[in-house]
């Protein structure tokens, strides 16, 4: 049986204040030359002082050996199983660049790509063009095409090559293939709609694919486009209707208050850097809601970066602020990662994440580090991503007895 | 697939003895001013020396949050996974008074309530009439109430304003909704049949409600009752048929013998104090059972009372008795508990508890105190409640190998 339902079944409405401070990709692996792994290496007295006062322990966030894109670290750590809740790439990227998605909306992952005069694909990314470029593409496309019938097109870019498409209308269906043929030499694909439902959507998708063709037939790389990942925008049960909690979004980066809005979370206007978030915190902190989630991201993007300093370096500017989380005094108080990004790897990893819950009746044990190899020896031990939720809200009282 | 059902395939006939001592809700939290846990400030020296030379870990009983009831918490212990064994409180008050179920059979709680002379329920537990109050009303609907047919009543005192009805008899089945509103200023609920099969026990309850009412017309307090959790018994898979466990159970207190009946053990004459309870192990020690299983409830119930120093003087009685179980040499010897009851909440809770398994193949680790945040290093690791039952199956020579 699916543990989260059983905390949906005990989920109270009552109980305690619950923070989340999520430090993205904190999770790293030592580095050559610099004797340990960021978190090891930087200097936290506030952060150490608080795993000394916490349960400790490690978040495997999807699964053994298992890499987690953003969406399902933290659909995980908000207890959305990510095996279990799909995320599509089309959703996230429209959530990602903070489009206003509507139920019913279908969206898909559109990449610039590179053809030769027979209509193969010499490049699936179009030579990466710059994200500039792709902003005057896109703007051309939503000027010049024109859908017919009731269904509206939105265009936006990501970066780069990277761009995403929205259909909305009444009776659309997502059932239609990747037009991206995953390898060159070949052209792209033709859209099908694998069900009868899905119709509409492919006509509207082959008059783009028709209109994006001649539009773009004068560039040099960016000629053509490749679609991916068509999704549906589907209500996602709540984090209230599940677990009973109002949360507010506290994230510089649009993807995260996009998955924060998929959930139910009230999402703040977004703060500039890591001093105004928490700062956001603090101004925000009231009644109206009693689960707030706090997101860093340049821990991630350092370690994306290979920039082991940088990285240090954040989660020591994470440290000198971490005590204006604690001095709102939360029921429960959370420190951990969505998953590692080890600088060393330049990229997202498997490695579990260290975890602290701060609560009055957390059970403390001895760990003094907040790292990934003193958590080792902590409390809470090491566990799946999507136990974090029910254990917040077992600590902030929110969980009634199971059974007689 | 569930891991339970592996070791069912697994069970030999043949292999060693085990012996459980369950101190019910020995695990805790820090408590102010004491310096640890109960476990952690009471002075073992017998049950860390059986530490040293053991398997140590701790378990989560249910499930990460979960605050297991008494119900739950056994069941794990013995195998059976609670989110897939549905124990309702019917049966278990029934069970828990140490009444005779049978087959067939259908138990509902009474909760004694107050109603206005409208008939709404004013007070949903009688202003908690005292348990000798109790005694006397439970006499007086068994001398008076009849019902028509072939439909046996049966009504038992729990406590306070608590008891529990049994109804016999061919083809009852149990599916009726509670009659309790859970709120008051409304009149009680009827009770309706959610199925054909429930309308024989619909009728019956019909009239012992109607019979109740005017039998307690005249009392200031109690002068309704209020019916909740109706459950037919049905027989569950028993330790033999499961594991090939022959079990003999010694507890002083009816619900654990309850549960152990239920799950086909031998029951002891209920012992009286912990001292006896040993010395009954003591006695009746021999080949006829192989499976033994000890319940100490004072650890819980001084958790219960938040009464800390009590709970440390009884972990500290167990600690001056264990070494009759370990005098028995049986080939495995487990201690652990149900569930955290920490005095500090006065509540079972959802902490692991730690757990110690001794015995010849044993992996013993480096783990010296028997206590919570000790029981972290050890190498059985945090693992679920229902993880024990195999391997102490293992550890008694009770498991096959699995696979060529």
């Amino acid at each position: 049986m699916d543990i989260t339902r059983v905390w949906e079944g005990l989920a109270e409405p009552d109980g305690g204040s619950i923070i989340y401070v999520i430090m993205d990709g904190v999770g790293g692996l030592s580095f050559p030359g610099r004797g340990g792994t960021a978190l090891e290496v930087a200097r936290t007295p506030n952060l150490d002082r608080l795993a000394g006062e916490s349960s400790c322990g490690l978040l495997e966030m999807v699964g053994p050996g298992i890499t987690p894109g953003s969406g399902p670290g933290h659909l995980a750590l908000f207890g959305y199983d990510p095996l279990e809740h799909d995320l599509g790439r089309g959703v996230l990227s429209a959530l990602g660049v903070d489009f206003d998605l509507q139920y019913g909306d279908v969206a898909a992952r559109i990449n610039f790509a590179t053809v030769d005069n027979d209509g193969n694909v010499v490049d699936r990314r179009a030579g990466r063009i710059d994200t500039e470029t792709n902003r005057v593409l896109c703007e051309r496309l939503r000027d010049e095409i024109t859908l017919e019938g009731d269904v509206e097109l939105f265009i936006r870019t990501v970066s780069e090559h990277r761009a995403v498409l929205v259909l909305r209308g009444p009776g659309l269906e997502a059932a239609l293939n990747d037009t991206d043929p995953q390898r060159t030499g070949v052209p792209p694909l033709d859209p099908h709609a694998a069900d009868e439902g899905s119709e509409k959507a492919e006509g509207a998708i082959r008059s783009f694919l028709d209109q994006s063709r001649e539009l773009l037939a004068g560039e040099d790389r960016a000629n053509m486009v490749l679609l991916r990942g068509f999704e549906k925008y589907k209500p996602f049960p709540s984090l209230e209707e599940r677990f009973k909690l109002s949360g507010l979004c506290i994230a510089e980066y649009p993807m995260y208050r996009g998955i924060s809005r998929l959930l139910g979370m009230d999402i703040l206007t977004p703060p500039s850097g890591i001093k105004a978030s928490f700062e956001a915190l603090e101004s925000s902190w009231s009644s109206d809601h009693n689960f707030y989630f706090l997101h860093i991201k340049k821990t991630d993007s350092y370690g994306e970066d290979g920039d082991f300093d940088a990285k240090v370096g954040v989660i020591e500017e994470v440290d000198a602020l971490i005590g204006k989380a604690v001095d709102l005094d939360p029921d429960v108080l959370v420190v951990t990662a969505d998953h590692s990004t080890p600088a060393l790897m330049k990229a997202h990893s498997w490695h579990p994440v260290p975890v602290m819950i701060r609560a009055r009746l957390a059970r403390v044990d001895r760990v003094e580090r907040f790292d990934e190899v003193s958590c080792v020896n902590g409390t809470l031990g090491l566990r799946p991503g999507v136990h974090l939720i029910g254990l917040a809200l077992a600590n902030a009282g929110r969980l009634g007895k199971y059974g007689a």
